[in-house]
Parts: C-alpha cells; sequence; structure tokens
C-alpha cells in the first residue's frame, strides 16, 4: 500500500548534502508532503513507496537543496552599477545615491533582487534593511524563505555622505533607540510568519555606527527573545578607523569583551580581520557570512574563511548588494569563493567545489541557525529544492565514473541561468525556466522606473559632483 | 538617396570601442554589407544614409563587438570537469583523461566548445591543438571566426602521464620535426581561409616542450611565413623546473637569449614570471595571453597581466580548457579577470570594468594580431558584433547619468546567458537566442556520447589509480 504524497521528483542526479560530503544518489528521488520532505532515495524505492499528485521529472538534471543566500541588502539593487572600481565605496560611490532610495525605489528594488535570486536557485535570502512598508510582504508574496534583518545604527540621517573620508560620524542615541525599537516592534510581526518563511534577526550595522551602550541594549534584547544578531563586522578600513578612534579598539577585541562573540551572532565580512581574529570569532562559536563577490569589488580582499573554517567556524556565502557586486548570485559567490581562496592560499587545493556547495547549501543552514529546517534534503526538512539542467553545453558532459563531473562543472561551469526549476516549501515558484509566484516584466519595468527617479534626484543633488566615477563618465570609460 | 545594405541594427546602447574608452553611442546603429561594416552612428543619421535588407531593433540591447577569446583548447572540453581542485593538475588530474581523447572526441569537444562561447558572445576562438580530422572545418562550418594553432612539440606518444612529477620529459627530435612539418602543413591549407575568417599561429607547446634547435627553426619558419607564434610561456612551476634542468635558465631569459622576444609573439599564461619578466616580455612588443579562470583553478595564481600592461603590453583573454577552467564564456574571464587583479593588487581601482571589455575586444584583437580587422565596431571593418539583452533581471536597472552602469553591469553582473544575436562577418549565426549555425542538441549528445567512451578507456588504463580526484569520490565528495 502505497502513501500518497503531494509530489515526487523522479530520476535526479540527487546531491542530498546529507552526511560529510556531497550525499550523491544516483536516479534519485525526493518525495514531499506539504511543505516538508517526507522521503529521499533512488526512483525506484520511492516510486514503490509513494503515489503523488505530482510527478516532476527530473532525467538530466541535478537536484540540490534550495541554495541559501545568508546576507543581502537587496533595497540597493535598484542602483545596481553606480558603485564600483573605485576607493571609499561606501562614500564616494553609494552614498550620494542611496540617501535618495526612496521607499518605494527600496521596495522596486527588493522585488528585484528577489527575483533576480529565485531564477538562480537562492531559496532562503537573509536581507539586511531599514524597515520600510512592502519589505517583509515582498518575501512572503514571492513565496521564498526569508531571514530578514532591520538595520540598527545610530547615523542621523543622510548618513555619511556629507562627511569628509575619515571622518568620525556623529551617532545621535535618539537615532539608535528608535531603530532599536522599530527593529523589536519588526520582529514581533514578522519573526516565524508565513507558516515559519520569515524569521528575524536583529541587525546592529555595525559596531562602529553605535553606542557601547545601545550594542549592549541589542544583545540583551537578543537574549531575552532568542533571536541572532546579524552584525557587519570589521567591514572595512573605515569601521577599524572609525572604531580606534572612537574606543581605541580593533572590533574583534572590542566585541570580546563586550560578550559580543557567541553562537548568537552572525558575523559579516571581516574584511579587516586577522586571521587570528577570524579564529578568535569562529572558537566562539559565532558564525560567519562571507562576501566574495562584494568584498572583492569593493575593497579587492579576500576575507579570512579559510581561517574561520579551519578554526572550527561555519561559514555562509553571502551576495551583498547590487551596488558593488552587481549581482545576488550564489553561483557566483561559490565560484569567487573557491578561486579567491586558492588564490590568496596560491593553492588549487583550499576550498573545492564540494566545500562551497556545502557553504551555500547545509553549512550555510547551520550558519544561519535554521540547520534543523533547511540545507539538506532528508526527511523531516522543509522542501526547499532546484533543478539544474545538465544538458546546457556548459554544463555537458556529465561523467559519473572514474571521476563525477557534476559538482565542480555546477561550481566552475554553472551561472545560475541553468537553474530550472525552483520549490520553496514544497511549492513550486519556477517551472521550467517561468516564474510562477512574481511577475517578471512588471518587476523590471517597475525598478527601471524607480531607479531613474532616483538618478534624476542624484543629478539634481550637488553632493553627487563629488563622485569618484564622474571622471570615468568624462573619459568616455563607462 | 540612400545607399542599399544588408542589415542595419538600429537603437542600441552602442559600444562601438572605438578611441580610448568604451566609444557609447546612444541610440546607436550599425549598418552591414556583405562582412563588413558599412557605417556606425546614430540610428536617426544611418535610418536616413541606410536602405537596409534586414533591419535588426536592437532597443533594450547593448551592442558591442563580438568578443576575443584568445587561447583554447576546444579538445578538451569532451573531459569538462574532470580535473580541478588539485596540484600538479597535468600530470595528476588531466593527463589520465587526456590519453584516451580520441580524434573523434576532441572534436565532438570542440564542436561543444564553439556551441558554448558562440551562446556567450565570443566570435574569434583561438584554438591550441594537434591537429586530427575535422578541427579547422568545425569553426568554419559554425561560422566563427579563428585563429588556429597546430600544437608542436617533440613530447613522445602518452605525453607525460606516466612520468613522476618533476622527471624530465624525453624529447624526441623526429616527434618535433613531424609536428613541425604538420603544422606547416596546416597553416598553408588553412591561413586564411573561409574567406579569411580562418587564419592560423605556429604553436610550440612550450619551451620546455621541444630542443633549442627545434624552437629556433619555429621561430625561422615564422619570419618567413609572417606567421604569429602562439606559445605557453612560464607556464607553471612544472615548466620552470623543467627549464632550469634542461637548459639551466628561466623561461623569459632563455627567450630573450633565443631572439623570440618580439611583437610576433602571443605568450601564453605567464604564471610563474616575476612583474620584471613580464615587464621585459611587454616591452619587447610581445603580447599576452590571460587566463584568469585557468590560471586560478590551476594554480591558485593570478598571471602579472597587470605589470605586463603598466610596461606598455598588449594583454588578450583566453579561456584555456574546460579541464580546469571548466567554461570557456569571455564573461566569466572579464569578471574574474578584474576581480583577481584588485585582490592582487589590493585596490579596487585596478583593472576597472571598461579596461577589462577592452581586453575582451579592441585590446585582444590587437594582442593577436587582428586589430586591423575585429574588435572594435567601425566602417571597414569585419561586422562581428553581439546584442546583449539588459531586460535580464541580474542587469537592470539600466541607468545613462549620471553614472552610467551598463558596461559595470554586462562585466560583474553578466554571466554570458544574456547575449541573444550574433553576427560574425556580416551573418547571424546567432538570433534571439536560438542558435542557427550549429544544431545544439546534437552536438550535447555527441559530446556526451564520446565523452562517457573516454571515461570507459579511462576506468580500463590502471593509470587512473594515481588521480588525485580518487580520493574526494571515496569520500563522498564529489
Amino acid at each position: 500500500m502505497s502513501e500518497k504524497v503531494d509530489t515526487l521528483v523522479t530520476h535526479a542526479h540527487l546531491f542530498t548534502l546529507q552526511g560529510d560530503g556531497v550525499g550523491y544518489i544516483p536516479d534519485g528521488a525526493v518525495a514531499i508532503q506539504g511543505t516538508r520532505i517526507s522521503a529521499v532515495g533512488s526512483t525506484t524505492d520511492l516510486m514503490t513507496r509513494f503515489q503523488p499528485k505530482e510527478m516532476i521529472d527530473a532525467s538530466g538534471f541535478a537536484v540540490l537543496p534550495g541554495l541559501i543566500d545568508a546576507h543581502m541588502h537587496t533595497s540597493w539593487a535598484v542602483v545596481r552599477g553606480v558603485a564600483q572600481d573605485v576607493s571609499n565605496w561606501m562614500q564616494a560611490a553609494l552614498a550620494p545615491y542611496a540617501r535618495h532610495v526612496t521607499p518605494s525605489a527600496a521596495l522596486a528594488g527588493t522585488r528585484l533582487n528577489i527575483l533576480e535570486a529565485l531564477k538562480a536557485g537562492t531559496t532562503t535570502l537573509g536581507d539586511f534593511s531599514k524597515p520600510y512598508p512592502g519589505w517583509a510582504e515582498a518575501f512572503e508574496g514571492a513565496g521564498v524563505r526569508a531571514r530578514l534583518t532591520p538595520t540598527i545604527n545610530a547615523l542621523q540621517t543622510g548618513g555619511m555622505a556629507g562627511l569628509k573620508i575619515g571622518e568620525l560620524y556623529p551617532l545621535d542615541p535618539d537615532v539608535g533607540q528608535q531603530a532599536i525599537d522599530t527593529a523589536l516592534a519588526f520582529t514581533q510581526e514578522w519573526h516565524g510568519a508565513a507558516d515559519g518563511r520569515i524569521t528575524t534577526m536583529l541587525g546592529p550595522q555595525g559596531p562602529d555606527m553605535i553606542s557601547r551602550d545601545q550594542l549592549l541594549q541589542v544583545k540583551r534584547l537578543a537574549d531575552k527573545e532568542n533571536l541572532m544578531i546579524h552584525m557587519h563586522v570589521a567591514q572595512g578600513d573605515r569601521e577599524i578607523n572609525q572604531m580606534l578612534k572612537r574606543f581605541e579598539q580593533r572590533t574583534p577585541e572590542y566585541l570580546k569583551e563586550l560578550g559580543y562573540l557567541d553562537d548568537q551572532l552572525l558575523a559579516v565580512h571581516l574584511t579587516e580581520a586577522t586571521d587570528e581574529e577570524a579564529a578568535l570569532i569562529a572558537r566562539s562559536g559565532a558564525r560567519m557570512a562571507l562576501c566574495s563577490g562584494s568584498i572583492g569589488i569593493i575593497d579587492g580582499i579576500v576575507p579570512p574563511a579559510y581561517a574561520f573554517r579551519e578554526a572550527g567556524g561555519l561559514v555562509a556565502l553571502g551576495s551583498d548588494q547590487a551596488a558593488g557586486n552587481n549581482c545576488n548570485n550564489i553561483f557566483n559567490e561559490m565560484k569567487l569563493t573557491a578561486l579567491f581562496n586558492k588564490i590568496k592560499a596560491r593553492d588549487p587545493e583550499v576550498m573545492p567545489a564540494w566545500e562551497v556547495l556545502r557553504m551555500a547549501t547545509i553549512e550555510g543552514a547551520r550558519a544561519i541557525g535554521l540547520g534543523d529546517q533547511i540545507g539538506s534534503l532528508e526527511a523531516g526538512k522543509q522542501a526547499d529544492l532546484i533543478l539544474v539542467d545538465l544538458s546546457a553545453p556548459n554544463l555537458t558532459p556529465v561523467l559519473d565514473a572514474p571521476i563525477r563531473t557534476i559538482v565542480p562543472n555546477l561550481v566552475y561551469g554553472g551561472s545560475g541561468h541553468e537553474v530550472k526549476t525552483v520549490l520553496v516549501a514544497g511549492r513550486v515558484l519556477m517551472r521550467e525556466g517561468e516564474v510562477l509566484s512574481m511577475h517578471e516584466s512588471n518587476i523590471c519595468a517597475e525598478a527601471q522606473s524607480e531607479a531613474e527617479k532616483v538618478a534624476q534626484r542624484v543629478a539634481a543633488d550637488p553632493i553627487h559632483n563629488n563622485m569618484a566615477l564622474l571622471t570615468a563618465m568624462k573619459k568616455g570609460q563607462m
């Protein structure tokens, strides 16, 4: 007597990511009931055991857990491409645009970014933003899984656009308190919403952007509410300079003294952390979000993820933001992470394909505190999975023995465009290349329209004359 | 009275790559007659001047010169994914497969690679291979432009698969002479074929793989026949060790003494060249082919292209081979080149988007000796051009002012899948995503079939038990 299920995905090159490797099952299948996985195994076995309402034939496809993007700023997608190839990126290139991104522009960016990420197989998005109307609803409506962090800082409106490089930002405790209150209210509304698809974290933007007292207040709140803290840590020389000026300590030492280093912390970037500082943070149990593409473009730096993992830490991948990474695509991050770390170590054996695939799936899930729900394909977990077309010329051929080629080709040869079908919590969000839960052309048109309005406001703001890239424009290089 | 032309491409975001920058023309147009460009300019202007048989509306598209891949080994595409994440890549991972790639497998790989490259906007392919039946015909038939280099070496059949790491390869002058004769015969048949679309170079595989006398013989032949020399130079510690053992000189010094350093030389990789050696080679007028992805994976090294260009040298991009880069896609190479060099210099201003776009187009064309024919869109040049869909979510929005976002987004956000239409020598090879000059599914099926046969031969060859990746297979990591 076979058991009734909603969906059976069959005949896949199945990578469950169970165990210590990639958990490959040839001619594999996944049975799904409601939002969860009922079973994984061979197609023959599951065809006998289960009677599905819908059968998805994955012949010629790799089936993997949905990819996890632990750190994004989706609102900046609306200004994709305005800031890169410059020093002092945040102040010299992004800030003049950032101050003109209205809530409606931010929302258009968020929708665009969810669409882009979903099409490239990302099913869990860790977004970081000042809340604005419609932010969480955009993720809820698109059907994706989200880990949302409302930004907490004590910076006055306008941010750092008017400041000289290196000048200490003025901190306003009232601004900080209001951000904390807003974050708490947001979390009370959204943590666990949409049948658990939407969860939240608390997010001091950085230790340099808030007072010591308010940073401690956030930590007490996180402990009380049992929330993780998602914070930029050692994010570039800008932050370290601010920390030394204001607190006379580098960030890792400061956080250690404050009792901030524990397994509730998702530390983002660690751009300027030494290997020793990274190891210190890893040994505390804190987790790392590694944004290879973004930090490569913005700083020309490979963060110490290798040292962090060697010290036993968990690393998740993040795509950061499109004004200074230009794409939000975990295939891109897997490839860049593997390559950048080989280069940093001058060793081709560092960060092989299977390790970065784990960072994008099961290790990433654990790093963001969702390891019991997502990141691998196994019975009881959420049915978040992707089908990747291996018949694309750039993923051909598919060899099984003596060397199986699929994982290295996905990591080094894939682009994300080969993802054709995506399920989140058992629901098909994209089928055979068509996004079902979002209206693609409307979302792109809305982003274009909002972006043009942002650009007009920037053009009318005298501050834009300081932008580093105007020289490149004048020279005909853009 | 308007002039009749075959094709008019209109309403493009046109990047001509004329001049010193990217040569942007808003609402631009290109008129094409036969194989050549008749004019470029504004759509309004060209619509008045020309009466086309066919009009291609490029609204919402970027139009660029076709991309140039200066260095490939297309035959290895058939073993994509069997060799990466290992030390001593060539001997420990590729060689056991390479010796079982038959001529028909090589041809299947070449066709696959041409297809993959064409779909990602590559119009000129610089291939390097031992000639086998159908090699040149594959490029001729696909309609792409090719710069073909028949491999010259004096290595005995079986190559280096049976040697210990570090052991001096035996050189056989008869093998060397035969390779020279074959190369000369190939060049006499193919140089200038297909209305000039197919041209050839002479290719000693590396200075370590042939005697000094025969290397000099190739140089005299190149001078006599007015051909460029395309050679791997300082290609990893393997080569340098061989050079020191055999000739007691590092490669650049050896080549300088031999009179090999001049503007006829396309020096590939320079993996192990110091900045000073790179500058020495650049100042001689020799050109560099930079394979960022491949050398990143194989060696964990960023070759000294920055130093080469600072010394005034011309640099072209190359994708090398799919067993150790895993894809042959110049969008990938542009992105990796920009990012790797920023990281190497720890400077985000190094190799901005526009510079790597020039390496993939006009600078690359000059580097491979075709600067008068391709690499920019201007009257009289060959009509090799690509249309890139800017409406893809990952390339949205398109902003024009104060900062124009298109080039950075193509380089950092594009993947090559956004290329929809490709023309080579005025002929449409791909239209709206459909390849017209090749049968995509047949080519993939043929590559799959040939690859499986190669894998079976490898499995039957005891030498495969030495392959480094077998450990990863056993551990469930692949």
